[in-house]
């Protein structure tokens, strides 16, 4: 009787204490000074004041929140168009819009794999991805990262319908999917490939298309793209961008659609202002990229150990975890803000700082930065 | 070769329409002149000026979007200031803001339901609760609607970690949970109680402090809630309300929350400014608690069969899938917007309108909502 039903808690939060890993909430300030290669925000339209003014157009224009399931009243017109402009911006017949990209990889995997399926699942792949294998009714067979022929063997000879599931861009390392091979893999197969483009959208292909664009298999009838409109368009939401008859189905069963409140139009209106953007500006994606080469550049010419990024993020090895946490500490003390990976965070058990390089950043950012990052290095790095 | 790997759709799609349980996207207009007794905008604030300026203010100030995980750049002030507002204003120590209702309830679920938990939920509980049972590591037992006697004996002789889960006011009927007795139960067992007061805050407590509030729970240090910013608040996102303690734990361990992005500016300051014009005319919840009476009183003497509110949400049965799709249909014909809730959405198999109450409805306009659907009624309802 009168026990502590949370006691258990006390345990949890020593074991963290003790192994370095507590995680703590530092809320930033509006006119924060950092120079920030932390943050999503690839193209630098968070705060472009053509997309925060539509955010605050469309909050006046449909109301602060949609009321609803988009099923019920939560669909407005703004909705249908930012779904018709995504889907043809990005090459593909259709495109539903969810309240997070997290609830469109929950979607996407829970409704493209019924209980006879198989899903064959990359082992680093995003933890809305892993939690949508995990929700769907389906097999789930996980395959070492970025390997196309453990693909091929774990979807071969499965009866039912079969779904291999990657992200495009990896959000630790940076480092792309090889998803031409993927594709490939799939068609010889019989399987659908759903593929996660958080970290390649407004980055990859022309204009910033993404991935599946860069690839060429954007539209594709056998091809599913999840994409979030949280960091290149700089807002908040998701969308599955997908074959119609695919779409059709997330509406009818996906449970993160149909039981959950529309996207907010201060959202939505956002990031179509943000993709109207990147289509008037393309030379953003460039310049992101060019940015991300540069950082590497930086870092390799100075002896630390980063991997060439196939998009914006850039990841620096650190020699221990204890090492990073100093490192990135370091580093926003002298007004840089860097993210820093640590176990169980990264798939390999190596900690990294990570950097993610920004359209609008300037070449005396970049080059502050790299001065701040290679001073600071620890001894190893 | 040349398979379809997505060929099973149409199976599936003709069995919705075989079973007349097709789901179509229907976007709304921004002037759209259906009186509106379908969404859950139960306090009238997602137009509401002071509400929709918040959210455009916020996005100028803060940007259209977090930017990354409230772990790395995605915390603000902004969501500081909301977490401690809500929690104040709910009677719990601590908050924190999540970019769904559902994410919220999918972090709560999963970080306190370890994999030595036993987590006991009612049957009628919401998706998302169902989906964080799901996601889970413990084992999860589920009990029949609104029993306080089954969920004592399923607490019963578990060694580990326990939880008991309910939705504080259920979303199909609108009836609230027996909260007393389930805490009572709790206590007994040393179980912690979750509730999910998504249709509580707003509308139930003293001047809409929730459920838990009305029931003399809030703030206890076995009890934690769930909201949505989404309803009552106009807006997007959800919180769990909960010790300090436990909310430390989240902050660790909840992955709906770690990798995901914060929620959008817009969306907190929109949530913000709903919460302080709540505080300023508490009235409000009477209010809709008021017209929801009113609106069973109407439906009742005219012979319909509707279960007294516990809260916004009214119940009214229907003969038949077809006879609720038909009601619904001429409503909506005849200028008025209601919620139709078939199978499989449904918990007991019986179909039904659903009404939701609203502070700034006029008195004319239940009357005309009133009429419109005890005269477009169907025989047998
Ligand atoms: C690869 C990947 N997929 C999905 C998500 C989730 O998107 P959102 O933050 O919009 O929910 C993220 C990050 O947040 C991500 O990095
Ligand atoms: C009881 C209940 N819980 C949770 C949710 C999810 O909240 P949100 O829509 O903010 O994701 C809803 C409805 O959407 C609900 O009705």
């Amino acid at each position: 009787m009168a026990e502590d039903p949370f006691g258990w808690l006390d345990a949890a939060r020593e074991q963290r204490a003790d192994a370095g890993l507590v995680r703590r909430l530092r809320p930033r300030a509006a006119d924060d000074p950092l120079l920030d290669l932390a943050g999503n925000d690839y193209l630098g339209l968070a705060r472009d004041p053509r997309v925060t003014t539509a955010a605050g157009d469309a909050a006046r224009r449909w109301g602060a929140g949609a009321t609803g399931s988009r099923l019920v009243t939560g669909s407005t017109g703004l909705h249908a168009e930012l779904e018709a402009e995504l889907a043809a911006f990005c090459g593909f017949e259709s495109a539903l819009v969810l309240s997070s990209g997290y609830a469109a990889n929950l979607a996407a995997v829970t409704a493209l794999a019924p209980r006879q399926a198989r899903v064959v699942s990359d082992a680093d792949n995003h933890a809305s991805l892993i939690d949508g294998c995990r929700l769907a009714r389906a097999e789930t067979v996980v395959v070492p990262h970025a390997d196309p022929g453990a693909t091929a063997k774990a979807l071969a000879g499965h009866p039912g319908p079969a779904l291999a599931v990657t992200d495009a861009v990896f959000s630790v390392d940076g480092d792309a999917a090889p998803l031409g091979e993927l594709h490939g893999v799939c068609r010889r197969a019989g399987a659908a490939l759903l593929v996660d483009d958080a970290h390649g959208l407004g980055v990859l292909g022309r204009g910033g298309r993404g991935t599946l664009d860069a690839a060429g298999l954007a539209g594709r009838e056998d091809v599913v793209a999840t994409v979030t409109l949280s960091k290149s368009f700089g807002s908040q939401g998701g969308a599955v961008l997908a074959p119609a008859r695919v779409v059709e189905h997330l509406v009818n069963t996906a449970r993160t659609f149909i039981f959950d409140t529309g996207l907010a139009p201060a959202a939505a209106g956002a990031a179509l202002a943000a993709l109207r953007v990147l289509r008037a500006e393309p030379e953003r994606a460039e310049r992101v990229r060019g940015i991300a080469l540069a950082l590497h550049r930086g870092l390799t010419s100075a002896g630390l150990s980063a991997a060439r990024p196939d998009a914006a993020v850039v990841s620096v090895r650190a020699p221990s975890p204890q090492a990073a946490l100093r490192w990135a500490a370091d580093c926003r003390a002298a007004g840089l803000a860097v993210g820093c990976f640590r176990p169980p965070s990264v798939p390999d058990g190596v900690s990294r700082l990570r950097l993610t390089a920004r359209a609008d950043l300037t070449d005396a950012q970049v080059t502050r930065a790299l001065r701040t990052i290679v001073s600071l290095a620890p001894q190893g790095a």
